[in-house]
């Protein structure tokens, strides 16, 4: 017999622009199934990843890269759970999983929605902090290693961009980048942020994006010698002066356009000629065609510069599950100083 | 001594959108020096082609990926002509020469200024016409033959869609990919170009991109299985449809975005984020890069194709070096079927 009481953050209203937490999604007490069936189990949920990808899912479209979120139905995403009941042999009790996981305390999960991983039993007491599962050494690190190893293609002494490099990416993308060698310059939109770029991270450069310059003019004040490569977090008006001030065969790996999410009608980039007078290489990814080849180099080799110090990973941990639509919401304007996440209950 | 009358076609005025002969470019008596010089050529010009990179020229933008126009300076561009004196040694007097030709009856080219390849002798006595030089086998056919064996990465199968279809490179892009077994579709802005594309240049699938149908709409008709390359000569408007209808892990080459030119400010584009979401590739290239590298090959090969039927140069030729201007600026608007060429004189 299950405690059938629960409490879940259930998706509302399709928002325009920014969500709202209380309007386009809210806390809900909710009801959990009385039994488990066979192949199912119970999951108290412990930590969720809040992902600007997810903002993209409350739009509604069929059929985009990732399932949409519905009415009436709860917010899901990246987190971790501790399986504290159990009728599948493959989910032990007392184990830690890690994988897509509803925005609730518990979770009664059948095993047609079931695509959790263990995570070693060695992480319950490593010295590795269970959060930095939901960044470096989660999702957001994984998109970062994945997309640098194979679309980077990061030369020592080249320059490279970083936008929204205080965000859960960008900030792991730029202390990469400088571990290999190149000059990283990194935009973010306020003083304290580019502040923590340049003296924590030790980015070569960085710049406030919302002092009121035009970002392509801050952007060719920190690389006179023209850009190598940008690294695209945001689209819009950064990638309009990244185009601007990339080098010929200067490429562009496009991670998020979080700039465009929030807007009824994208900014209207006005140098797309540039593509081919540069002869610029624009590509996109997903950290979800490459997660299954790269998981265990990336998990080796991420937390050795971890716990060498070679990174940091910077994150911003909100308490409770009753806080994590408005930690959302807050992230998705840049409130966050590196990685969004909630911890709905400790270990 | 040289005879020291000429007429040139002079740049006096930089064009907003679309040039107009008689307004922006004029033709003018002008005077050649009366001697050549050590390492002097004197030419008597016989063809010129009408390429839109041109317009970019117009703008005078210092620094971009080809010298601007001056004003009050004749126009370039890719052309032929024929050695009539030779103060240099590795121009004998009756060699064809190809490059970059000044837009007037004749040319005396110092040294510096010299960058003309000599055609083989056999040229004079082919089977093939002069004025192919200046499409299938000159720079557009080198452009078709290169970007689509250094970048479109064709497979036996695949769908691609080639805008300007009818259009210089573009007739040619679609004839090559059809003969490596893909379906091609082809936009073209007339009734009568999409009849050639079908009927005579055997694409899969052609539509009239100025029909007043949305060009989303016809290219989701023309290939309701979605595309998995498309070749861009237009930009604005057909890159939007074409990311909406590209599928996952599309690419796009970039030869041009002749929609760009000629505006004042370019089409919004408002699905850039599809970038991502479906993780496209977009590689813009110009044929300067690989011109040395592959112009033996493409020689041989596309001398082949045309000789064989495989393919076929459509050409529009204007008689004239009086009428040069004009058919320029007409073929801006799309006018001509096929690679535009003024013949300025018979061999």
């Amino acid at each position: 017999m299950v405690n059938t009481k629960n409490k879940s953050i259930i998706f509302v209203k399709r928002p325009e622009d920014y969500p709202v937490a209380g309007e386009h999604f809210v806390l809900q007490h909710t009801q959990l199934a009385p039994h488990l069936e066979d192949g199912d189990i119970l999951t108290r949920n412990l930590y969720l990843s809040l992902d600007p990808y997810l903002r993209g899912r409350m739009d509604g479209i069929e059929g985009a890269y990732v399932p949409c979120f519905y009415l009436g139905k709860p917010i899901n995403g990246y987190g971790m759970g501790e399986v504290i009941q159990s009728k599948n042999p493959r989910f032990p009790v007392g184990s830690l999983v890690f994988g897509v996981i509803t925005w609730e305390h518990f979770s009664l999960i059948p095993p047609a929605f079931n695509n959790l991983i263990i995570l070693p039993a060695a992480v319950r007491n490593s010295k590795v902090p269970l959060s930095w599962y939901m960044g470096a050494l989660g999702m957001t690190g994984l998109t970062a290693y994945g997309s640098l190893k194979l679309y980077g293609n990061l030369k020592p002494g080249e320059t490279i961009f970083v936008s929204a490099a205080m965000g859960a990416v960008g900030h792991l993308v730029g202390q990469m980048a400088k571990r290999q060698g190149l000059r990283v310059i990194g935009s973010a939109g306020s003083d304290e942020k580019v502040k923590i770029l340049l003296e924590e991270l030790k980015f070569d450069a960085a710049f406030n994006y919302k002092s009121g310059k035009p970002i392509v003019e801050s952007l060719r004040e920190a690389c006179p010698e023209g850009l190598d490569i940008y690294y695209d977090n945001v689209g819009g008006e950064h990638l309009e002066a990244a185009l601007e001030v990339l080098k010929r065969h200067g490429r562009v790996v496009v991670s998020g356009m979080i700039d465009d999410y929030n807007r009824p009608v994208p900014y209207h980039i006005k140098n797309l000629v540039l593509i081919f007078q540069k002869r610029i290489k624009i590509e996109g990814f997903l950290c979800l065609d490459f997660e299954k080849e790269l998981w265990p180099s990336f998990t080796e080799d991420v937390t050795k510069w971890l716990l060498d110090g070679d990174i940091i990973c910077k994150e911003e941990i909100t308490e409770g599950l009753e806080n994590a639509h408005e930690a959302f919401a807050a992230n998705l304007k840049g409130k966050n100083l590196g990685k969004g996440v909630v911890k709905i209950a400790d270990l």
